[in-house]
């Protein structure tokens, strides 16, 4: 098996710069073309913008009032008040409106007394030349230069050039960006079978919708080209295609790594110059940038990772910045914001890493909770707040350490979330879309860490709330017994979210007949667990105690997931036989469920947050009548108390 | 005349919150839709998504090698080596491809060794269950919440909901947005005739091509009506029509003020409820804001301000934020960033104040200058960096005192600034676009304060270089002994700029018959002045002293204009009959010109920029041919020593 290699690996500095310099030396520069105002927005200015004519074209009326000559008026004083005449030398004015010739003040009506029937206005106090009038000019003179080029045309700017009479500034082509999707057994998202794509006989292509939206934010014009499977000659054939069609850049997406069945940088090199393959950034490594010449005509060319997570990364590090350089603007950066990571992150050295994550606001404190890693995770993403990005020199970063968190929402949507953290619930999905439509601004933010790892979450002052449904294996009673041992210190509320029916998740029609967990310790029988710390695992412990069964028996023990959904779907694609968890996992899945028994899910609550806003919103949300029948309506639920304050712990 | 009156003047946050209760209360929620994820950029999620399939689909391989099952490789060690054979118990698989049946874990292709010609891979180490592979479901189970009601669908979000396979998602309906330009001598851009425009007959109307460009970014659909004259029930008409339309909004521009022919508060009045006419902010006063009824729908309308900043300020405050909150989402604010006013900033007590400023990073600590505060002036919106909003319990901002400003660009824009304060001169505007287009990230932002004010902010470190031409009276030499008065301590370059010829500007074919400055002292001549401390006023006052004519003995000695261009817009429009400026701004204005000489205009950098890279990147770009040949062909400028460094000063 072939497999190529990666030039010497660059940071993404280093080949922006590289790529960059070849992208200057270009000959062409981007077209330019003349616009209405009305087809202006976004669009860039290809050279400086002289004001047609000045603004205000004329003396006008700052003020309602009367348009007077000043050096009439300069006699006026309380004592001697002075008479003018309507029509003769003082004229009603509304502002905006020009002045009458001759005239250099406005006086405000307020400041006017009329006699004779209005014929007459009297005034206690002189004007001084041109009070209250916007002079000719004021805003901008003709032939002033009122925007520079590379200037994005924003809602301003076009108040600019309207009110400077540039009813056609001139601004570059859109960049013709070609979109090269590539891999034999892709396909085009519309076209894909659902039967296909369970059975990975057919990959759906959504990297070029991702892509097109990107482009159609910074300007571009965007043409997917078709599906080429993985074949040296048949890519080629398409780049030329895309080149000859007029693309001024042109994205070569999957294949840019270097296994086998990779083309990418041997295309590129074969039609032009590879400047880079392989950069030292995860997600984000296997891109390969350079130039191509077909047709006559030089273009730069992008190959892009297939991992959507690696693709948004090389789009976002090297394509747009390319794209704004060829019209001599600068990209928006993202907003940054000092956060502090609730567990240390590693990293490796040697790369520099972007980890995506969520943030909470806790008095005070912007906490992040890291997110799944993956680069083919695109939830990542879409459920991310921001990412931090982590030095090659680092090996990783400290718990408690401050680091620079980049934006991908405002700080303020950020210090509108309850930050959950604990134990998994589909509830908390609920919730968090409710409390969006009923109390716009407020939302919630959940990471799973298990419940016990919420109690500590919240001891150190992390999150806002936990969910939690920890079983006093010696009582019987949920969750009292794990605060007094873990949030001493910590006086909280316990209020009750569901009651929640756990069993055993089986395939439809149990072909194992699993249906105790005596059976769960068959050697025929493969079981899925949850993590350590869960409610859940607490849970298989106490019962596998209870009945005198080891753990060691039980094949797949170790072999832990994070959430009931993931048990389910474990058991659903045959990696399992057995999982427990909740029974809303298991009809969710289709997945039959043998009951064992039901538990009380909770939500602890630090009395100092009590009174929040944000859980104010929570509570009135999970005390809802919408929020009890969507939740029965899911299944396996009890919520004859939810939303109650079971106990109140006094911290002691 | 009569006079309307303002309700009771509210704070922003009280109107708003007034507003959105009677919004909230309206009975019908915005209609959704289902649109292709081909439309479904940037509209608005109006339920949450669920996964419709998992993602991965299947059991994949995460890295290119082997797939196996993990059981079969545990006995493999380096010294008991493993032999598998091809296509029996190993498979290739490649990354991406599901896992064959009865395989768990993927080797890599780098720990594989080949005997038999490829048929029998040899591994010398056990693989672990589930190593290299991704899971079903690793991103997403079926079933699962992805993405909440309020969310806007982005790049990051497209990529989610391909990946869950939610191909038609609900989304709300763009909000129909009706826009009601009115004033009885507003004419649409396109049909104003520059006569009438010039004369103050026709007011060109250009807020509604603001409005929709900002309702387009915010995802709405905009209608905008003809112009309605100041007539109250032709204003009512129009409002009834837009709403039996099917607006979801109505914004009714100009005539939202308290003055005679201002009807729109009126109109709402009598067709709804008025609820707020006067919000304490400055620009942004005269908004009133109320729902109407019509057709049988209940809608919201809002009258903004004709002034353009004005209105702009009343969408940004009022309507964008109602139509986020109508779809459940909140709207993204404006980074923000802590300055330092250069010189005190007075505000009016008992009104917020929002002041536009540009910005300057000097060693670390961002300096605002204010630009212009009139509600009219377009430019202070499309030339700022920032806005900084004065409380309304403040009576200003002192000079040096820390304050937040919202940012309209990127913090990493404004850094690439290099901030000129002092005097102005048209190559200024050319430097800043040809920076931009040379050196892409860095620009030219200058304040027109005067030679002397430049020197004293660079004195003080307020800004990285002043443009400068004092005259010594007693030697005739340029900048270096007001150098060495106010630059003490801080050794500086001396570059010059331009040589250039002022002289004395009189509209074309010089009616007033005025060519020395003798005649300037004439009763029947009026003059335009520059500010104190500006070189023009200096080389002024110079000529007369040589002469021994009083400044008391000139008309409009005292009438003070900022800017070369605006001293000839003063001369152009008939305000005065003559004003000292330089030739460029005379030509541009096409007026006589009456040289009185050739000074030098240069530019002051103090040493410590003197390798700041912005610095070298505007050295670059005035000792540019480009930059000479254009000066040039401007008229008035000699070039022969641009760019050169005609004196150190050694700062004692």
């Amino acid at each position: 098996m072939a497999r190529h290699t990666y030039l010497t690996m660059m940071t993404p500095a280093e080949a922006r710069e590289l790529w960059f310099s070849h992208i200057d030396a270009l000959k062409e520069d981007m077209p330019e073309e003349s616009v209405p105002l009305s087809a202006a927005l976004h669009r860039v200015l290809s050279r400086p913008v002289e004001a047609l004519r000045s603004s205000p074209a004329f003396h006008g009326a700052a003020m309602d009032g009367i348009a007077v000559k000043a050096e009439d008026t300069f006699t006026a004083s309380s004592r001697r008040p002075l008479r003018l005449e309507i029509g003769k030398n003082a004229f009603w004015i509304n502002t905006g409106h020009p002045l009458p010739e001759g005239c250099n003040a406005v006086i405000m009506v307020e400041h006017v007394n009329l006699e004779d029937g209005g014929k007459t206005a009297v005034i206690e106090k002189a004007a001084f030349p041109w009070q209250h009038v916007r002079k000719l000019g004021e805003d901008m003179v003709a032939t002033e230069i009122i925007l520079a080029p590379g200037v994005v045309i924003g809602p301003y700017e076009l108040g600019a050039l309207a009110a400077g009479g540039v009813t056609h500034p001139m601004v570059f082509a859109k960049p013709r960006v070609a979109v090269i999707p590539s891999g034999s057994e892709i396909v085009a998202l519309d076209e894909a079978k659902e039967e296909d794509l369970r059975a990975g006989r057919a990959l759906p292509e959504f990297n070029s919708l991702i892509f097109s939206a990107m482009l159609k934010e910074a300007g571009c014009e965007v043409r997917v080209y078709p599906v080429v499977p993985d074949d040296p000659s048949l890519i080629g054939a398409s780049l030329r295609t895309a080149v000859e069609d007029g693309a001024d850049l042109v994205i070569l997406n999957a294949g840019s790594s270097a296994g086998s069945h990779d083309y990418t940088a041997d295309v590129i090199a074969s039609m032009g110059e590879l400047l880079v393959h392989g950069v030292a950034v995860m997600p984000g490594k296997p891109t390969a940038l350079g130039v191509v010449e077909a047709g006559g005509r030089r273009v730069p060319v992008a190959g892009t990772p297939g991992y959507p997570v690696s693709a948004i990364v090389a789009m976002e590090e090297f394509v747009l910045p390319m794209l704004a350089r060829r019209q001599k603007t600068s990209m928006k950066r993202r907003d940054t914001l000092d956060v502090v990571p609730c567990n240390p992150i590693p990293s490796r050295p040697g790369m520099e890493e972007l980890v995506r994550v969520k943030l909470g606001m806790v008095e005070g404190t912007f906490f992040a909770v890291p997110l799944p890693r993956g680069a083919g995770t695109v939830t990542s993403l879409s459920r991310a707040d921001a990412v931090i990005p982590i030095a090659r020199d680092r090996e990783g970063i400290d718990a408690g350490e401050t680091v620079r968190a980049e934006l991908f929402r405002s700080r303020e949507q950020i210090e509108g979330a309850l930050l959950a953290t604990g134990s998994h619930d589909n509830t908390l999905d609920l919730i968090d879309s409710m409390l969006r439509k009923k109390h716009p601004g407020f939302r919630l933010t959940s990471a799973h860490v298990g419940s016990l790892g919420g109690l500590l979450a919240l001891g150190r002052g992390q999150c806002h709330l936990a969910g939690s449904h920890l079983l006093d294996e010696e009582t019987g009673v949920y969750n009292r017994r794990a605060m007094r041992e873990h949030l001493k210190g910590v006086p909280s509320l316990l209020v009750q979210l569901v009651e929640r029916e756990q069993g055993i998740m089986v395939l439809p029609g149990n072909p194992k007949n699993v249906t105790t967990f005596e059976d769960l310790c068959r050697e025929d029988v493969r079981f899925i667990n949850r993590q350590r710390g869960s409610g859940t695992r607490v849970l298989l412990d106490y019962e596998l105690k209870k009945r005198g069964l080891s753990p060691a028996r039980i094949q797949g023990y170790r072999d832990e997931e994070y959430t009931h959904m993931n048990v389910a779907a474990a058991v659903l694609s045959g990696r399992a036989d057995a999982g427990l968890g909740v029974r809303s996992a298991a009809s969710a899945l289709g997945l039959d469920f043998l009951s064992v028994g039901v538990e009380e899910y909770d939500l602890v609550i630090p009395c100092r947050y009590a009174q929040d806003e944000r859980i104010l919103a929570l509570l009135d949300v999970i005390r809802s009548e919408e929020f009890r029948n969507t939740v029965a309506a899911m299944g396996g639920y009890g919520t004859v108390r939810t939303g109650e304050i079971i106990w109140e712990y006094d911290g002691k």
